[in-house]
């Protein structure tokens, strides 16, 4: 089997084999197969696609190109959740806890990442004392007792994946569905959950600006993950603003906390009772949507999900109490309101100007090697359809710094667009996709 | 600029700067751009194509990428003549003396390569003591002295093509008809001459096997020419079956003086009487068809292009007496004929196996370090539309060994196709293109 022979396949228009697709992966992961070679398969991968087979090949190699987390010591079926990434997406935080404290059996692996704010595991860690750095067996263990857990991702998660994605995103070859969808679900299928349920976001702070392809790539990951013998479910939701009020790592853990205690924002609660009750379907703990809302209201109401979170933390070497006292997290020494130029109604907010702000502000990673303020980060008042007074308050701004400050309060004012009509709001789920 | 931004335009249908493309080229020969940018590039373009102005750029960075040839030492118009290649091809042997002796000025970069037989310095290099390792300033004053000058490539001609062409070759990006056309018009732009024909052959035996894509070669080149300030004419010939009669070094050299001696094969000849004239047009020596085939006719007639070519092999090293004595050039030892197997007609005679007969006999190059035997080859006694007996020879070997003269024969039997119907002969010349 020759490399040049399977770019030119697929260069016109042929689809390449399980065996084609494992050489070309193996072989890329050997250093037997040039870069060169591979960024032009990815271009004319990009102009002549892939169908259903090659993508779930392609997802199956990368996945097996390094460890297999093997689950099989968790009792019970395991249910995962991924977010395609947005604006205050602090979904895991609340939404992992809502269903252990129903019974599901959550084995999470998260990533820190770059962006505007840090990954899950930088929130979690404005718990003083938490850990994401457990070895497998704890890692286990954990779920088993109390039914959650989450671990840093191994580096040996997919390496095929990482590699691959490095060179797409220098070669211009990132925006192809059914490379999006292998590259996520590559390291889904290598983290050993037996369900999965898809948070994919569109709109302007989103990764899927347009709705169409958000559902497209839902059903492309879904029929991945169906293929490859997962229970799957996906729900497309709204990132036209941010998710919730707050953006930054422990103002995000703050709403949270507020969400399990049933004070959440309205859109942010919304996500999670659709995407809960997607995991409880999804691991069989609940028969019908009606009966996973119920248990999902229960355990917010009872009290038990924050008890859940507060015993999860604790786990992972954490202080729980501060779930209690969530005036321990950290705190930001300057709160700064962001005053409306005009009255009017709040038309739009653009998230990727909201996300700059926070990095502005210190909140998320500009390189690798950057480190994070867990206390900074912007808290919404205002959101789309509001009604403001001029020099009514739009957000406030959480600092450590009189500059940052400054240079986040302008950023974010322009983030903000006020009208004189109201906008009509739009749903928060737009969409919710069941295997067939 | 950066280089993700020109990859993402391509792709997207966009059209590069002459900026752009300079960026690119100079980029890419400094070590600045890493190859699998530029394979990903090469396969946008593969799938997006070049409009006329972009191609010209590539072009002229690529020609400026190395040593420009300065010829301004020359006087008068200097014209050169490039072939796509082909079985038998011994054009410029014949053709450069014949149109040296009716006046014009040829200044020919010429290469070795690899291939069936060797390239035109390698058949050259059958008049012993002949060298085109010559310095610049002795090329020059050959041309002004005796119209007809042939050196080897520089190392540094076009050197972003040699990288390019490299880098197409091993990712399924070669087949493009704008990046054929600017890989070998950079060369012949660095090579220095002001008028360029064009050799572009079409059929089983060329790099184009369509008629229609070998004009629209044709088209892509002499506009790169035109709009690069060359005059440009075109012969669009057939290669469906090898050119002429004979192939190898020596025994194309032995046809070519046959030729000059007005007693070559029809269709080798009628290619050299148009190449010719077009030749003789583009140089602005004759200025009209017929006005160049008459002084084409009368320099074979009354032996001055027979004297050129002397004169042109004494010039650079070589014994022109071996012109007017041709059994005195290289010889294999065994010459063997190729029986055929049945009565019937000529119907085919597959290039590539005649290709891989000479490659057998040891007549071509298979790495850059294999040496040639100039004197092994084949001589084709029969050609598509004759007539033959069973036992009759339908052509020769010439070898050096009794293995591979085996070896040869069977090749060559199986490059035949006999039927027992005449198979219409098509014409030589498909059609010429000149300047608007």
């Amino acid at each position: 089997m020759r490399m040049y022979d399977l770019i030119m396949k697929k260069r016109n228009g042929g689809a390449l084999s399980e065996e084609e697709i494992r050489f070309i992966i193996d072989g890329y992961v050997r250093g037997e197969i040039p870069d060169y070679q591979v960024s032009a398969l990815m271009m004319a991968i990009y102009f002549r696609g892939m169908n259903e087979k090659e993508t779930l090949w392609l997802t199956m190699s990368m996945a097996e190109s390094g460890e297999m987390l093997d689950l099989s010591g968790i009792q019970g079926i395991k249910v995962d959740k991924h977010s395609t990434g947005g604006v205050g997406d602090k979904t895991t935080l609340a939404l992992a806890p809502m269903v252990a404290a129903c019974g599901a059996r959550i084995a999470k692996m998260s990533g820190r990442g770059l962006g505007h704010t840090g990954g899950t595991i930088d929130k979690l860690e404005s718990f003083a004392g938490f850990s994401t750095d457990i070895p497998t067996e704890k890692f286990i263990r954990n779920v088993n007792d109390i039914g959650v857990a989450i671990m840093g991702q191994t580096r040996d998660l997919a390496p095929a994946d990482k590699l691959l994605y490095a060179l797409r995103d220098v070669t211009a070859t990132v925006d192809n569905m059914s490379l999006i969808a292998s590259s996520i679900m590559s390291k889904k299928l290598a983290s050993g959950a037996d369900a999965i349920v898809l948070d994919v976001k569109t709109g302007s702070g989103a990764f899927m600006k347009e709705r169409a392809d958000a559902f497209a790539l839902a059903e492309e990951m879904m029929a991945i993950g169906t293929n490859a013998g997962r229970r799957m479910m996906a729900v497309v939701s709204d990132m036209d603003q941010p998710l919730g009020r707050a953006v930054g790592n422990a103002l995000e853990v703050k709403e949270a906390i507020a969400t399990l205690r049933g004070k959440g924002p309205n859109d942010f609660t919304q996500l999670c009772m659709s995407l809960g009750g997607c995991m409880l379907l999804a691991a069989g703990i609940a028969q019908e949507e009606g009966k996973a809302r119920d248990m999902l209201e229960k355990v917010i109401e009872d009290g038990s999900a924050l008890a859940k979170l507060s015993e999860f933390v604790n786990a992972q070497g954490g202080n729980g109490e501060m779930v209690y006292h969530p005036e321990l997290l950290p705190k930001a020494s300057l709160i700064v309101p962001v005053e409306s130029p005009k009255d009017g109604f709040v038309h739009r907010i653009t998230c990727d100007e909201v996300g700059i702000c926070s990095l502005i502000l210190g909140g998320g990673r500009q390189t690798k090697e950057s480190s994070i303020d867990l206390s900074v980060g912007i808290v919404l008042e205002k959101k789309v359809g509001d009604f403001v007074k001029k020099g009514e308050p739009l957000a406030y701004i959480h600092a450590n710094g009189k500059e940052q400050c400054r240079a986040g309060l302008e950023r974010l004012l322009s983030a903000y667009e006020i009208s004189e009509s109201k906008r009509k709001e739009g749903p928060v789920i737009l969409g919710v996709l069941k295997q067939v």
